[in-house]
């Protein structure tokens, strides 16, 4: 089959979105591989499509494919290759829009200024919620790493999150102390690593060690992460400028039991027609 | 402006390749460094142009940008790609065609079965042609690398190669030998190390750690220099199939002087449209 597809970035997470509801598509995990490929196919982090909603009162159902062809929940980067994709393609004229995912619904905002704003739900702080294997909830937790004490914060983004403090984020040790902390036995279920570099009290420097994907150019949840860490333990205020290797994030958040917002860009690379 | 491409590739070796003739092309080496960034543009190994030729008897001008931005004199998985790309687009229905290259002219020929045959030039064996500082030219020579004896034997393809006999291939020792031999004082341009396995006499396989790049999927001069100096050893007859981690190459080759052909398939992945 022909199939008709967008390539778009967020802050260089890239993604092949595909129109879903005037195409008939169908993905088998071998033609997601293929489509990801980055020598042999388009080449890209995830392959997104958009398809018909489940529920009435939502406009869209989101589904997200990882380059390995298994579908995940989530991606903050690619909700908002998503919302540009149904509004640059004329699929939708609100600047609201309401998606079906994996893990609930999710509403995405286009703003005037070309970027778009996820709602990326309320945070979790119990560490049994995260999971984190310790048994009081605390700002700030340490572990051994290499030998050395590690004082980091956690939080769910409704995935696991750790936060640590650096000095200097260009001289993190991010491949070192990335995959011993993601593996540690305190985090039964893995965890996605920030390193985080204070600027002042609304603009942070990040690098991200991502669960099962190693150092990313720019991780939306763990932005989320760095930000509300960094709020509960006194050190930011919302707004929060969250600067990756990709570029920047604006991330806001009124405290406990308010969702996170996070407002970046969403970039239209080219357009493209490949036989499957 | 917009322009349309075409998404390709020759064994993995991948390329957007552009029609210069139909369109008007005008490729700084920083929108080159766009085209092929994976992340943020199209991504590409290398960017090809098809433009008018240069000389009267030539079809076609062939040129060749590196991810880098900067303009190359040769390569053979492209040249199949750009033969097939002209083919396909309705540009020339000669099943031999005569591009101009910076390197000099090249004659690729289209296969009926979807394969593409390229006239790879002559082996040079002199020492001072490869460049290889020894005196004398012989089919062996020694080198020591990390403390041991490493026979290989060496050629220039239009590039100098060195090629280094191995029991298995999937163990050979390319990431730790490749980038020291790379880097020998013996090649004082350098050269691309190829590890080659002998299956039988018109069998090989081959993994090369190219000049500049590391190892990749498959180097097309590599299989010729690794053929040549297989022949000149007395291990192998032309024709000779080479396994590389991204395909298979036939190479003939009728001895001293005479041109190295190589034949291998050229992969039309995606047709798209970028503004650039």
């Amino acid at each position: 089959m022909a199939l008709k597809f967008t390539k778009m970035h967020g802050l260089g997470n890239d993604f092949v979105v595909i129109d879903g509801v005037r195409q008939s598509v169908s993905l088998t995990p071998e033609k997601v591989r293929h489509i990801a490929d980055r020598h042999f196919g388009i080449g890209c982090d995830q392959v997104l499509v958009v398809e018909a909603p489940i529920n009435s009162n939502a406009d869209f159902r989101y589904r997200i494919f990882n380059a390995d062809g298994g579908e995940v929940a989530q991606c903050g980067n690619g909700a908002r290759c998503f919302a540009q994709f149904v509004h640059d393609h004329g699929m939708c004229d609100k600047s609201e829009i309401v998606v079906d995912t994996e893990a609930g619904q999710l509403c995405l905002l286009l703003r005037d200024n070309g970027l778009v704003t996820v709602n990326m739900g309320v945070p979790r702080h119990a560490p049994a919620e995260i999971p984190l294997d310790i048994p009081d909830e605390a700002v700030l937790y340490e572990v051994m790493v290499g030998g050395n004490p590690r004082p980091f914060g956690a939080v769910s983004m409704g995935n696991p999150h750790a936060v640590l403090k650096v000095g200097d984020v260009d001289r993190a040790p991010v491949e070192t102390v990335g995959p011993l902390l993601e593996n540690h036995p305190i985090f039964p279920q893995r965890a996605n690593i920030g390193f985080v570099q204070i600027i002042n009290r609304h603009h942070i420097r990040l690098r991200v060690f991502e669960r099962g994907s190693g150092e990313t150019l720019a991780c939306g949840s763990g932005a989320c992460a760095a930000t509300v860490v960094g709020i509960e333990q006194g050190d930011l205020s919302s707004p929060v400028q969250v600067d990756l290797p990709g570029g920047s994030l604006n991330i806001t958040w009124e405290g406990r039991g308010r969702p996170v917002f996070m407002t970046g860009p969403a970039v239209r690379v080219f357009e493209g027609e490949i036989e499957l």
